[in-house]
């Protein structure tokens, strides 16, 4: 009997607390989900037996992969890459993000001024997520930037359950310059007249300096004036991000950025975080990425070998920079049903 | 007899006023030089056949080209590739900058908010300075990055005057991303507090963003942790800016970059401002250079040639993007070598 794909949903649970690598405790914990799978196989009851994909959003991403206006909608869906009526299709906000899960002013999240945050936590109530739902196992676990940061990082903490992952555009570590942009960023949200509480133009201009990192310088075009059109879109796609997006959980998500290192051992461990990882893997990168460079790719395919995993490396031709893994729909879909097809990795 | 190069000094002249292409006039129009020649030859009575060398400084330099913490000075003196002995070496400080030019604050120049300069109003700045010296022809003028824009413009405003030019790190045209990189700094310096006159924090953050721009990602160093080193180096770079130089200053310098255009004509001109140039051209490019590519120098050297320049074009290999043109001295002695010996073009 063929399954059929239901409605995609939004879903809310109420988790356990958790203490935060660099101090604090999240109380109240409450993690927004999104959800979309076949007839029957709900958050409220998932169904054994059917394979999961986890998605992990980037900086300022949100739950909703899918559907419209999804950050991967036209790769999700029936008879898209990840089709809905065989996984089941799962993203969660971030911990200390602005769509949902707890994070910046919502009830039981520590004050500003105490909280920092770090790739390891927002993996961690992702767990918390997967174990309310009653999900052991995760097929396939993907996600670019820092979304590719905490892919890693979940199959870090918990090898036994991560099978496959497709880590986009991202790296085992943060790299200078990352911590670099995100520093300017930091500062420029700090040199708002509004910080902490009410942060408007700063996030605009920390957005428009992030925009010209996500993309790849374009060849010039001798004869046309190509400069000035740049000036107003990043004034309106700093003013996009202002609309929807909050200074605070901007600040937490690129800390989690900063302090992504799986080259040391996670708390209380010995060995570099990054060879507990068993699950199969699809590194993929973009040539044109000017923030995770192929270099940067090329020395996290090294670490997984040297852990053991099984890696595989693609790097995607584009002209469109580190954004590449939100934009070359043709390029993702068959990268995306490659990692479905890996390999498991032995027991 | 040989001649014997004498000491390095800094001069002042009194030049014309000079109306701005964007409208303005700086009256009691100075300009701030340093010269470093052979004995006998003084800004005071210049030598005539002695062969002037012409190096125009970059977004935050000054004349200082030479001597001690001149921002050239490994590549001037007896014995150097500039060697005063056998070259006028001769700086001046650019229009609207704050190291003894005309510029922001000073007597006769135009009020900030009524002001716009462009990287002619530079070039025609320094054309009145080589007047006033009584300089017909220079030998070899060269700059990078702004420096470079400002060469190539003072070839196209006055082609019979320049017989050989180095343009090192810069385009015909500022490109996209770098108008891109100029707004979100000016964004930046908007952002302060104290903007318009007592911008603090602002300046050293744009100088954060800027020097991010200047270097290129380091190779990935595993198992060292190299992110955290790069804040401080951040501050520390936009401390030092903040300590020298004024905020005013530095959007106009920015604002001469973003205006940049020579496939434009010259106000009043009918060709591609470039199409006029006549010397003997060195167009030296980086290959890590992420601000001015070696794209962007591909399109100037076929702009050059198709103008019908005599143009060679060398990609130097480094490590540090853009800001090689300050950094590899063991590479930049010998290219200005080879560009001081060029054949001139025919008159």
């Amino acid at each position: 009997m063929p399954t059929v794909a239901a409605l995609p949903q939004f879903f809310d649970l109420a988790l356990p607390d958790l203490a935060l690598v660099r101090g604090g405790v999240v109380r109240s914990h409450r993690s927004r989900g999104w959800w979309w799978s076949r007839e029957g196989d709900t958050p409220a009851a998932p169904q054994p037996g059917v394979p999961t994909v986890l998605l992990v959003h980037a900086l300022t991403g949100s739950a909703q992969a899918g559907g419209k206006d999804g950050w991967w909608e036209p790769l999700i869906g029936p008879g898209q890459a990840l089709d809905p009526a065989h996984y089941r299709i799962l993203c969660f906000n971030n911990l200390g993000s602005c769509y949902g899960s707890s994070g910046p002013g919502t009830e039981g999240f520590p004050p500003m001024k105490t909280v920092d945050l770090t790739s390891i936590d927002i993996a961690r109530a992702l767990l918390l997520g997967l174990d309310k739902l009653g999900i052991g196992r995760v097929h396939l676990t993907t996600g670019g930037s820092l979304g590719g940061m905490i892919t890693l990082t979940l199959a870090a903490l918990a090898p036994e359950r991560f099978e496959r992952i497709l880590p986009f555009a991202t790296s085992v570590s943060a790299s200078a310059w990352v911590v670099g942009w995100n520093h300017v960023a930091r500062q420029i949200l700090r040199l708002d007249p509004g910080y902490p509480d009410n942060v408007g133009r700063g996030l605009e201009i920390a957005r428009q300096l992030a925009i010209l990192t996500y993309r790849a310088e374009p060849r010039p075009a001798p004869g046309t004036d190509a400069g000035y059109p740049v000036q107003s879109y990043l004034e309106h796609q700093g003013k996009k991000l202002r609309n929807r997006f909050a200074a605070q959980a901007y600040e937490l998500q690129l800390a989690a950025m900063d302090h992504h290192d799986l080259l040391q051992p996670l708390p209380g461990d010995t060995p570099p975080a990054i060879s507990r990882v068993r699950a199969s893997v699809l590194v993929v990168d973009v040539d044109t990425d000017q923030l995770f460079t192929p270099a940067q790719a090329q020395t996290l395919t090294a670490a997984l070998r040297q852990a053991g995993a099984t890696v595989e490396r693609t790097t995607v031709t584009s002209i469109h920079g580190h954004d590449a893994f939100l934009i070359e729909w043709p390029t993702l879909g068959p990268l995306l049903t490659k990692a479905l097809h890996l390999h498991a990795p032995k027991p």
